[in-house]
């Protein structure tokens, strides 16, 4: 074997919300860069830069995604790491991390990087429907992360990444029209979600305009991230 | 960040078997191999090597997998990046894969292995419950391995790695007894095996010392690995 052409490592990150289109939908959507660099410049890219010899993969993702975006998810997920020879011009082996965030989580982060002066203008969130072409195999990695998100096992940890603390029903059978791209029946859904058991409903509604409508929360009795015995430094953000 | 300090990349493989112990039971065992050189010299350590420039991550670690025990696993499955800044006296991104081996399988590969002259003598088989002190973070590597593996979903999978293609309910509960470190009741898992509906029974009977008992194959209409839309470089030993 040889190490005289050098094999770098570097880390992005998926980060999806669910935000209201314009048709009133709700729709995954994420934030991509444009990259000022060749190569691949001027087309989007996640989120993501190099990693330095002091960080682990996780904090690089962590960093990189803070200072192009402004955003600093509680947790982020190991995605996977992709390796393939011609991924990139240069040898590059990406380790992805990804992440749900509220969509008023994303609004405060944002206004935030924004006021302080340093947002750059070369970010802007997408919907997962309308993506643009993707630099490297960006577009691959989302792909999987799209699939990985609609194989979650269970209701509580979709809610939780998506959702406010208290949700009605509707609000999370929105989030999973979204996710699987499809339409879900109401009363189908609802009895699937009270058989599941991962919903405590509270003893508040939602009222406005329709009739009023029961608020759950997550069952936080179950763990919301399996990390298993992994350190700290091999899984999350502080 | 700086490019000057480098930071390398390494492949590594958890590969797990199920075999019977001197008291019958059977116990999860895996392969180690002596380390010759620095750093951890004499220690044991997972097979694996560094990532080559030609070479995809799992085509490494297929490979040095291969040069050191003659094991050559159809599927490997990414098990997880390790990267933290301490884990290794240099600077080194692991990228670790697993596989479930069947007794048979691994026998016939080492014995292959050993015939042709190539099998090095520092490779060993070690029952996780006695696995000696490992080099780098090997040994939380394992940990997490073990602990995946109590997590998968699912009867079928796990069956499908460790036993033959027909296999009874006796032997695939063995199986779940040592991957969970603990004591199945006969009646309870067979209610509950049957009532997920991932076996299929034959018209075929293990027939010996005990009265005949029936042989059951895996439904085949479920997918083993779950790959989603990974490319082969990305995911798969060929």
């Amino acid at each position: 074997m040889t190490q005289s052409e050098p094999i770098r490592v570097a880390g992005s990150t998926v980060i999806l919300t669910l935000r209201r289109g314009n048709d009133g939908r709700a729709l995954l959507a994420l934030p991509l860069v444009r990259r000022t660099r060749e190569p691949f410049a001027e087309q989007w890219a996640l989120p993501g830069g190099w990693l330095t010899p002091t960080e682990s993969p996780v904090d690089a993702a962590a960093r990189t995604l803070a200072e192009t975006t402004g955003l600093s998810p509680s947790y982020l997920e190991q995605l996977y790491a992709f390796g393939a020879v011609d991924r990139s011009p240069t040898r590059v082996v990406s380790i992805v991390y990804w992440a749900l965030l509220r969509q008023d989580d994303v609004t405060a982060q944002s206004d935030a990087h924004r006021a302080s002066g340093l947002a750059p203008e070369n970010v802007q969130w997408f919907d997962v429907e309308q993506l643009p072409t993707l630099a490297f195999d960006h577009s691959k990695i989302v792909e999987y992360a799209l699939w990985r998100l609609r194989n979650k096992v269970g209701y509580s940890r979709v809610a939780q990444g998506f959702l406010p603390e208290e949700f009605t029903l509707a609000e999370l059978r929105e989030a999973y029209e979204a996710i699987l791209g499809k339409h879900l029946d109401p009363a189908n859904f609802r009895r699937q979600v009270e058989a599941a058991g991962n919903l405590v409903p509270t003893d508040r509604f939602r009222t406005g305009s329709h009739r009023p409508a029961r608020l759950y929360r997550d069952n936080t009795d179950i763990e919301l991230a399996d990390r298993g015995p992994l350190s700290p430094e091999e899984t999350s953000t502080r």
